[in-house]
């Protein structure tokens, strides 16, 4: 037998009807095969947040103002942002990185130093990164994960913050999945009726401006700096044979580049839940993905992943600690 | 302004965009006005696990064999099922409930005997419970919930085992919603083809065969001795303002029965999941209930319960430790 045989034989053993858990099967699975073995574990979970600028929000694509990109991560600093409430609730070990805010943080505070540039640029004029920074924001992304594994930890969430980062989000989905720009635009933070219209029209006219050709100039044109280190951290824990716990449409938008740059990483991820943005279902369905929490969440900062960890660690949980049929001496089906 | 109103201007005063953090802002809110304060809190979680018979199992109703009932009973006392697995996992204290097993227990097991009778009778025959029966086990669920209560348990969950009990949830579903008995009926634990075509036949016979006229009447010639029981826990949970998790197809055949007797008692509740079997949907419609989980179980025993609580437990948390635009010095949408 091979070892999916294995396993899904595992599962279809224990004490319940065969596929009463659902989606908890599923992950199961998953994980059992990442890992290479019966009997999976999650050890020293690890929540990445990668917090940067965008030169487009100087056009006004967000309600919100560039500030509150370095304020919340002051926020994330002080534990009172959303990620800190899910995060120590569940034992995950939670870094700050600065992947290119605009700010001068003081020294001394808690955030990991990984900036490449003030912001990325302004996209209505040139590409938001030069191949340079793009390859320089993927390999620091790739090293902070390294860091994060030689400590151990096998299971690794990802999230960002960025005021503007929705809309390259939106444009990577665009070109990646081929699907119209229009439908690929969502309220982001809060964008609506006529501040839409606005974003809607930048968006079209950044689309028409390039013609990147490869998964990397695509990530380099319409990415951003959080983008690009998130994308190059999942390569690198897919690499690691590490968890990839997936966020919502920001994250996911990291996770469609990293699958177009190398698709074997596709496995590695669990996409953690449906986001309330819109567009979001459109990018699971071109990843085949199922994501575990249908909670309407359109927050960012990794919280889906974070509140999905419990259920990833149930998954485990079962396939480790159920009894079979024949141990527990129960009857099966007749 | 009233507390509902207080509670709205907390929730959206927290460092993240209105509405962001979807179902867990409505079961923040939720659980404030159950709980009557803005700093709501959850203690000594418990489950309580009811099983019993069923007559109408002699018809051959299930796939399998009526025994396993009293088997997974004694799985649930060796810690080797799904329940167990997940309790352990959420600190959720979890109590074995005999309801009305066909089976005398060994004396000094862990196994709360509150038995009405050997299983509840072939409802092809006679009603599944006389009125006397139906009573008794509605106390004896509510003398279990004061039970917790009294030992500081404000959060209580209810999941059940029973070879035969969703063709009675399937006749309770029929009868409180007004929905054909064949729209009513699913798989259960595995019933398919002909089978499936035999519980139909059975259901709808039985179906026909009865005029329950009041919400108690319907409960006992339909019910089950571990859905009354369950029914009557639910009742007393929502007099003491306790927050009531609804498990899956069976538990909410329970809540419905609760709610036509009682139609304050649907407030108290919190509807874990959506389950895969067919039907659920439509009671919870009827119960105007928006799930927390849509993880595509069938199994349950309160697994959906003990699931959702990190997430229940994630509402309440953020709503406490969250910090505020002002607290955080983050400014707000322009």
């Amino acid at each position: 037998m091979t070892l999916q045989e294995q396993l899904q034989h595992k599962i279809d053993l224990k004490t319940k009807p065969v596929g009463a858990l659902g989606t908890l099967e599923q992950l199961a699975l998953q994980i059992g095969l990442i890992q290479d073995t019966l009997t999976p574990s999650l050890n020293n979970p690890s929540l990445l947040v990668f917090a940067a600028d965008h030169g487009l929000s100087d056009e006004g694509v967000s309600p919100y103002p560039k500030d509150v990109t370095w304020q919340m991560v002051m926020n994330f600093v002080a534990g009172g942002a959303a990620i800190n409430v899910f995060c120590r609730q569940n034992n995950i070990n939670l870094k700050v990185v600065d992947a290119g805010v605009d700010y001068d943080f003081p020294a001394g505070i808690p955030v990991v130093n990984a900036k490449v540039a003030k912001g990325s640029r302004n996209m209505r004029r040139e590409p938001a990164m030069t191949a340079d920074e793009c390859r320089a924001a993927i390999q620091k992304g790739r090293d902070l994960v390294s860091t994060e594994a030689a400590k151990g930890c096998n299971v690794i969430g990802f999230g960002e913050m960025g005021i503007g980062n929705t809309s390259a989000s939106s444009l990577l989905m665009h070109r990646f999945l081929n699907i119209p720009i229009e439908e690929c635009i969502g309220a982001g933070t809060g964008s609506q009726g006529e501040h839409f219209a606005k974003k809607t029209e930048i968006l079209k006219e950044v689309s028409e401006k390039y013609n990147p050709q490869t998964p990397e100039e695509t990530l380099a044109v319409f990415g951003g700096l959080e983008i690009a280190m998130m994308a190059g951290a999942m390569l690198e824990a897919a690499d690691r044979n590490m968890i990839v716990l997936v966020d919502g449409f920001i994250a996911s938008a990291a996770a469609l580049s990293a699958v177009n740059i190398q698709p074997e990483a596709r496995q590695k991820m669990i996409f953690c839940h449906s986001s309330d943005e819109r567009g979001h279902q459109m990018m699971l369905d071109g990843m085949r993905a199922d994501p575990v929490l249908h909670l309407n969440l359109r927050l960012g900062e990794g919280t889906g992943a974070a509140l999905a960890y419990p259920l990833v660690q149930a998954a485990v949980n079962f396939l480790n600690e159920m009894a079979s049929f024949e141990d527990a001496g129960v009857s099966n089906k007749e």
